[in-house]
C-alpha cells in the first residue's frame, strides 16, 4: 500500500463506509461531516458490514474542509444535488495537488469537480453498493460494494499510475475495486441499471422486486434498459448486448432493495434526476438520437420532485446516502 | 320528437343522466340498475345538473334486462371493463330489432356490442361530460355534457336516418348532441384527451390542473397528445393540427376535475386501460407505427392496476361512472 492521504467529502453511507475501510487499514483519512460531526468526533464511526463489522474510534472528523490538510486523494461522496457546494469544498484538500475521485451517480458528474481543479486531476467511479446510514456515525452496509473507476477526460500516463495506486490502496483495504481504462463504458453500464430501477421505483412507487415480478413493469424496465444501451451506442460507447439481460437477471436475484432515488423521494429530499436522466438525455440528443421512454420517465420524475419539494418546503441534511 | 323507446344499460353518472333527461321529456325509458334498484324503484332519480335540477319520480327501473320490453334504442353506459356482461344484457331489449348506442370511452369499444347484435345496428358516441353519482339514485352533473356519435362500421342510409332521429330526440331533451358522419375521427379526437389526462392523472396521482400547471407534466401531456394525433393519422384518421393545442388550452380552462380513470383507481375499481390505451396501441401497430410514450403509460397503468386490484381483492359495483 501507498502512503496516500485521503479526504472524504460527504461521509454518509458511501463515503463513510469506504473512508472507514481505508482508515481501518491505517491510511490517514479526513472525513467531512455535517450533522454527525459532534457525535463522530466524540464516538467515532460504527460500521456494520457484510465485509465484517468494525468500530473506528479515532476519526479525523472535520466540520469544514478548511481544517483539512492537503490530501493526495479527495473522494467526493456527496449527492450530485449538492454539487453546487464543490467549489467551496474542494479547494482546501486539493490545494497542494492531489487528485479527486468522484463516486457519484449519473453521467458527466465529474464535470463540477473538474471545473474546480482541472480535468487532468479527476477520476470518476461507479459504486455497486447497498448501504444506508442508519444513525449518527452508524453505517449499515447490506450488500455488494464494488467500485469501478477510471480517468475523467483525456487519459494520460501520470494519472494511470495514480489510478493504479488508488486501486491498490482500496483493494488492500478490502474494497473490491477495479481500475478501468474506459470511464464512459463504466458510467453508461451503470446507467442501464440506474435509469430504469431508480426511476421506476419512484414513478411506480415500487421496490426492485415489485418491478421485476410484474410483467408490464418488467417489460418497461427492459425497454428502458434497451433505450439506454442504444443511447450509449449512439454516443459511441459500445456495451456488449449481453449486458441487457444480465441487468435484468441480476436485479431479479438482488435482495429486495429501495433504490437511493426512492429513499430520497420518500424522505422528501431532492432526487438525482439531473445527473441520472437529464444529462444522458442531452448527451444522446447531441448525436441526433432520442430515448422517448427515458425522456418520459424524466418528465414524470421532474413533476414528482417538484410536488415533493412543495410538500416539504425545504431540504435536509444530505449525508444519509445509499448509493446504488 | 319520435316515439322511440330507450333502454339504458348502466344507469350511473352517464346513462342515468341522459336517460333521465329523455324520460323527463316523456320518452319511454327503461333503466337497468344494480345496487340502486330498490332505492330508485321506490324513490325515483334525483338529478342535480348544470342544465337544471329535476326529480324523476316514476322510473321504469329494472334489476335485469329480462324484464325490459323491446326498445328502439339501447344505450350502453357501462364501463368497458364490464363489457363481458353485454352478451347477457343486450339480447333482451334488442330482441325485436332496434339499435345500440355505445357511449363508452376508448377505441373500437362498439365491437363487443356489435358481436351481440350485428355491426349494422350499432352507433358509437363520445361524451364530453363531468358527472358523478353521489348517492343512491342521485346524479350530480357538474360540467359539459355534449355527445358526438356516429355509425359503427360501414355507413348505410337506413342507419343514417335512425341516427338523425336519435340526434333529434336527444337535442329535444336538452342534451347537446351531434350526429357525425365519421365515428373514427370522433373517437381519436377524444383519445387525444383521454390518453394523456386519464392516464397521467393516475400515473402521476395528479388532477388535470396539477398536470397543466407543471412544466414537465404539461410537456409530457403535449407529447402524448401529439403521439395520439400522429397515431390517428397513421391509421388514416386525419384530425386537424389545431386540435393539439386546443386540447391543452381547453384543459387549462376546465374546472379542476378528477378524471374517471383516477376515480376508478382511487376507488380500487379496474381502470379502462384496455379500451383507452391498449386498443389504440394495437391499432397503430397494425400500420407499422408506434407511440412509445403512450405505450409506457399503458405499461405503468397495467402495473398500477394490478397492484390496486391485489390490494382490493375484488371489484365492486360499477355503476358510479363519471365518463370523461
Amino acid at each position: 500500500m501507498t502512503k496516500n492521504t485521503y479526504a472524504v467529502i460527504g461521509s454518509g453511507a458511501l463515503g463513510g463506509l469506504y473512508g472507514a475501510m481505508l482508515a481501518r487499514l491505517g491510511f490517514d483519512v479526513h472525513f467531512l461531516l455535517n450533522s454527525d460531526y459532534d457525535f463522530v468526533k466524540k464516538n467515532g464511526l460504527n460500521v456494520e458490514s457484510v465485509w465484517g463489522d468494525f468500530h473506528l474510534s479515532d476519526v479525523n472528523a472535520h466540520a469544514s474542509t478548511e481544517t483539512m490538510p492537503p490530501c493526495d486523494v479527495t473522494i467526493v461522496g456527496l449527492k450530485t444535488t449538492n454539487n453546487h457546494l464543490l467549489s467551496e469544498l474542494l479547494p482546501s484538500p486539493t490545494r497542494e495537488g492531489g487528485v479527486i475521485l468522484v463516486l457519484q451517480n449519473g453521467l458527466d458528474v465529474e464535470l463540477d469537480s473538474a471545473e474546480v481543479v482541472g480535468e487532468g486531476r479527476v477520476f470518476g467511479g461507479c459504486c455497486f453498493l447497498c448501504s444506508n446510514k442508519v444513525g449518527q456515525g452508524h453505517i449499515r452496509h447490506i450488500d455488494y460494494g464494488r467500485i469501478v473507476f477510471g480517468q475523467y477526460g483525456t487519459v494520460n500516463d501520470a494519472m494511470t499510475k495514480v489510478g493504479g495506486q488508488i486501486n491498490a490502496d482500496f483493494n488492500a483495504a478490502g474494497i473490491d475495486t477495479k481500475f478501468s481504462d474506459d470511464l464512459a463504458v463504466v458510467r453508461w453500464r451503470k446507467l442501464m441499471w440506474n435509469i430504469p430501477f431508480n426511476g421506476l421505483s419512484v414513478a411506480l412507487n415500487a421496490s426492485t422486486k415489485e418491478i421485476v415480478e410484474n410483467d408490464a413493469a418488467c417489460q418497461l424496465a427492459d425497454d428502458l434498459i434497451r433505450e439506454v444501451h442504444a443511447g450509449a451506442a449512439a454516443c459511441g460507447v459500445k456495451i456488449p448486448d449481453e449486458a441487457i439481460h444480465i441487468t435484468l437477471d441480476h436485479t431479479r436475484k438482488m435482495k429486495p432493495y429501495d433504490s437511493s432515488m426512492r429513499l430520497d423521494f420518500l424522505q422528501r429530499r431532492p432526487m438525482e434526476i439531473e445527473s441520472i436522466l437529464a444529462t444522458p438525455l442531452r448527451a444522446v440528443q447531441k448525436f441526433g438520437y432520442s430515448m422517448p421512454k427515458v425522456e418520459m420517465l424524466y418528465q414524470q420524475l421532474s413533476y414528482l420532485d417538484a410536488k415533493n419539494r412543495e410538500a416539504k418546503g425545504s431540504c435536509e441534511d444530505q449525508e444519509s446516502v445509499p448509493s446504488r
